[in-house]
């Protein structure tokens, strides 16, 4: 059962589902016992102090099936992390509007502010259920097989680097596509999902979970030109060398950090050209190209995998539940069932096993060269990123025997 | 009627339709009057000189079709500009095959190519038919309407902006995405195809066709940030100060040039992140983001305009009809049809008319502002980028009424 009303608000960096765990969450409130409302906050937890409160209740729902089919946080973000005077500053609202459970859909740093808020609740003795709606690109969440928003963007990241491959085929050379992941190699590592054919690229791909030394790069670099006399390459945005001091921080003139402490890495081609400017320098390799793929990995629009969609759906659904049925607050998670075919299991487990912690790729998906991966993450990708991935050709028919350069 | 074998070939950059008029061709060809046979040169005129011919009558149809709905170049490019030893060496090899007519897909480079290979031909009195099929994402071929390839450019344009645009939504601040085109606008002011809503960016699009000034551009940007609370902007990558310099040449620490002069804009993320240090310096915005859309506009494996494949495979046939029908060289041209409804007529104009020559965005299709597009463009592209263009939506509930903040 549900107490008084309930609110939903969205945090941290957009996804291409996002809007569909705010519809299953509001779908799945209106229907429940007890409840007195939905209200939707308007850029998170700042949403909550401002009051900028909308009715989700009277949404019609024709409009909600149209609005989770939109990428981006449909409430708006953002990236405030409550402090005690914030948090007495959200009870005073809260109370004013009888709101009695708060789901909260968002990556580590929005769970870790539900938690702090959870435990400033309690000491307040104020009854609200916080519940944390997983999602982010970054695949990076403790306890959950994968997180929903991920998969959409490694279908873009895929698909991206699935034409980047036969771009350089055609004109071949260089190519550096640095892709989003601060500490978690999940979403750069989709890049291998792209290759087909046993020589497509990316024939380099760099994680976080790996140290980055440029030297050992260049000679990576060069064995792979000379292999296939062209070389794709996929770099995490979050590379650091051996003291962990990231390679795009070296860089970074200004380094701006958001409110969490992180370094700003993404909304820069500083990495790309950092590393193309060094194989141009080392290397006789003259074409050297580097793409930032930026923000269109989370918010690109028509780049859905029909998998993600459903499962962000269903965590929307299954907090509701979940807090009527548990009265305990939590974070969903997702699990995978065992077994050949596919299939996910949904489950409410303790805010403080996921709030604030970062999963990264288990050794088992990295390649022992520490630039490629294994068949194990295949397995575990390909049946996230959905139906209908467009497959790649090549032309088939014999070449022509040579008259004059016959030898 | 068509003479001796058929050769076929791809220059410049590629695009997501390219093998649709390879495959077009093929299948023109292998029906023509008096063909002897149908070739595929790899990596454009290079592989000529190389006699890297690939038999292309021995294709599989199903291969063939499949092939065709496969971005980038199948057969290769090159960016090649041949002189007269160049072309002397071509020569002698399409003599030793028995080749009696070339098709080259490409933009205004390869036509160039075409027309100099054409003019050589006629001198060296060696009976070569040589017709030049469009394709660039550029869309600056002068007499065409439109180039095949730039409707699907335009569309991940149009789709990556619509996506940036509620990523900015979610999280205020400005956004600068830098598009291709070293001349023409046309693939940049596609990015106002991504708008939807009165407010939704991009709220200033910035075109080579007009005189870019630092100061202005911070005056403007400040301005839409005073009125939307945020800022999306689309900059082409060949905006240049009043003098013609390219912004973002100013910057290259080592200006790289390819056979053609062109100077490389693209493959690095310079310019986005000296538009976005500008305005950090300049403004008292905090958070500023860039992102360059480089190789993915052009290569991007599943972003597709319905009608670009459709015409892109009838200018790859329709050039080898001309050529059986006309018996003169030419460039295959795309016209629009008078009348309410969308639809494409096909010519073949003499290489000179196209070769070498560079189509920019004409007035009509600029605002008065300089800094966005007309209605007129607008009604230009829209039947261009194809069926099923998502549509993102917007909540619309009514708002909560303030408790605690009441006036």
């Amino acid at each position: 059962m549900i107490k008084g009303k309930v609110l939903i608000a969205q945090g941290g960096g957009p996804t291409a589902v996002i809007n569909q765990s705010l519809v299953g969450a509001v779908f799945a409130a209106k229907k429940a016992k007890g409840s007195a409302g939905v209200y939707g906050a308007f850029h998170g937890v700042r949403g909550i102090v401002n009051e900028d409160f909308i009715d989700l209740g009277k949404e019609p729902i024709a409009n909600l099936e149209k609005v989770a089919k939109t990428p981006c946080s449909a409430l708006g973000s953002t990236r405030d992390k409550p402090d005690l005077k914030y948090c007495q500053a959200i009870f005073a609202v809260l109370k004013a509007h009888g709101i009695g459970s708060f789901f909260y859909i968002g990556g580590n740093d929005s769970s870790d502010t539900l938690r702090i808020l959870a435990d400033e609740a309690r000491k307040a003795k104020y009854a609200l259920r916080c519940v944390h709606i997983p999602k982010t690109i970054d695949n990076d969440l403790m306890v959950n097989d994968h997180t929903p928003g991920y998969p959409s963007a490694a279908r873009f990241v895929a698909s991206a680097f699935a034409g980047a491959n036969l771009d350089n085929r055609a004109l071949p050379g260089v190519y550096v596509g640095v892709v989003m992941g601060r500490h978690a190699g999940f979403l750069t590592a989709a890049a291998a999902l792209g290759r087909k054919y046993p020589d497509d690229g990316p024939h380099l791909i760099y994680l976080p979970e790996r140290d980055f030394a440029m030297d050992r790069f260049l000679a990576d670099v060069k064995a792979a030109w000379d292999r296939h006399g062209r070389c794709v390459i996929a770099v995490s945005e979050g590379i650091h060398d051996a003291t962990g001091e990231p390679i795009a921080a070296t860089l970074a003139r200004q380094v701006e950090k958001d409110a969490h402490g992180n370094v700003q890495l993404s909304g820069t081609g500083a990495l790309a050209d950092l590393l193309t400017g060094a194989i141009r320098a080392n290397t006789p390799i003259k074409r050297v190209r580097g793409d930032t793929f930026g923000y269109l990995q989370r918010s690109f629009l028509g780049c859905v995998s029909d998998v993600d969609a459903r499962e962000a759906r269903v965590v929307g659904v299954k907090a509701v539940q979940f807090a009527a049925r548990h009265g305990r607050d939590g974070s969903v998670v997702i699990r995978r069932r065992k077994g050949k075919r596919y299939a996910a299991e949904f489950a409410l487990v303790a805010l403080a096993d996921v709030a604030g912690k970062t999963r990264v790729m288990p050794a088992a998906f990295i390649a022992r060269s520490g630039t490629d991966v294994t068949e194990a993450f295949d397995g575990y990708l390909r049946p996230l990123v959905g139906a209908k991935m467009p497959e790649p050709f090549r032309l088939s028919a014999p070449r022509v025997a040579k008259i004059l350069k016959k030898k």
